[in-house]
């Protein structure tokens, strides 16, 4: 069991409190599409990902999505565990972007490990202080930036994940992303494919000018 | 000095940490109207409000200011100390909206303690945790509210804020913590005083309906 390398502090932590940790972690696969978190699920514990791709959403009253983060291999998941903070007062659900796979670490035994080791509490900080970065760059996004340049670097995002220009996504699932309708997504995209910047077909965008797209998106 | 009774954790701290938190810390007035934060200032320090308002917001390229959330007396800023911690990586300022007085706690005192103390590390962690809420009420109010509801709300907290139902504030102020422009802000309020809901008259507003403002508000 690799947990140990993939754990970003356990080298600092004694070895009763390692030995803990390694014995409660249990490694999930988490298939593509799941989608955990909001009401009974939020104190499922915290995932540590091995391999795979988290996103974090938050839904309106009208069932509008808006993707807030995203987690990759090695990144933890807090909020799967927020009934562990008496001050996150907020929901937010958890999907499966792919297969996944991902220790799940009850949440007594890191509540317990933060109550007693500051290593662990400092960790959990500097956990939500990279979340709270994302959803402060999310929040200048929609206030400031025009529809056009969130769609363009969303895009540009997505291409260097997938590392590919052919990307797999419908309108509706990027409108998902963005907190927007599918029929605003279309429009522009249709407007981007008129300025070459994208080709269109069922399920599938292709980039055909990536130089564009970041311009775009950069807002230059 | 009543420091000890402000900060929330003193009781739980041992007599060295206390000491070296109660002797660093240096109580500050803070003129109405001074701004703080964003660049050289970002590593003010701590401030742990003993009487006062401030309010955190951001500013776009443009200049436009989003008030992100209010602090009141006993709430400790933290991110007048962003530098504390490598993870947050976003530009915040910070506006006394009252006179305040406030502790100013060094960053290397704070750092240290936090370093030693999981009571303080998991302080600063429900700390950060309540911000966290805050600026997530705040994202689904900018994504799914309707500027007339945000209007209300804002002008109903305020009038809670001051104990009264005539308020001091400027359109432009009001754009301010809003994050939009003055004319929509003086469009949405003559509207308002079409309904009844408020009075205009120069540099202020009457709360006329203070039901039918709090129902808009909750966007029954």
């Amino acid at each position: 069991m690799d947990f140990a390398e993939y754990f970003p502090v356990f080298d600092r932590l004694d070895e009763a409190q390692q030995e803990r940790l390694e014995k409660s972690a249990i490694l999930k696969k988490i298939k593509k599409g799941t989608v955990m978190g909001s009401g009974s699920d939020d104190c499922l514990g915290l995932l540590l990902i091995r391999s795979g791709q988290l996103r974090a959403f938050i839904v309106s009253d009208e069932g509008r999505e808006l993707t807030v983060y995203r987690l990759f291999d090695r990144d933890m998941c807090l909020f799967s565990a927020s009934c562990m903070m008496n001050s996150v007062q907020f929901d937010i659900s958890i999907e499966a972007e792919k297969d996944t796979e991902a220790w799940l670490i009850p949440i007594s035994v890191y509540r317990d490990l933060m109550d007693e080791s500051a290593v662990i509490a400092n960790h959990t900080n500097e956990i939500m202080s990279a979340r709270f970065t994302d959803v402060m760059w999310l929040m200048e996004q929609v206030m400031w930036k025009s529809f056009d340049r969130r769609l363009a670097a969303f895009l540009s995002e997505e291409s260097v994940i997938e590392g590919s220009h052919m990307l797999g996504i419908t309108h509706d699932r990027i409108a998902s992303h963005l907190g927007t309708a599918r029929e605003v997504v279309t429009r522009m995209l249709r407007y981007f494919q008129g300025e070459g910047i994208v080709k269109l077909s069922r399920g599938r965008i292709d980039i055909l000018d990536e130089e564009k797209l970041r311009t775009l998106a950069d807002g230059e």
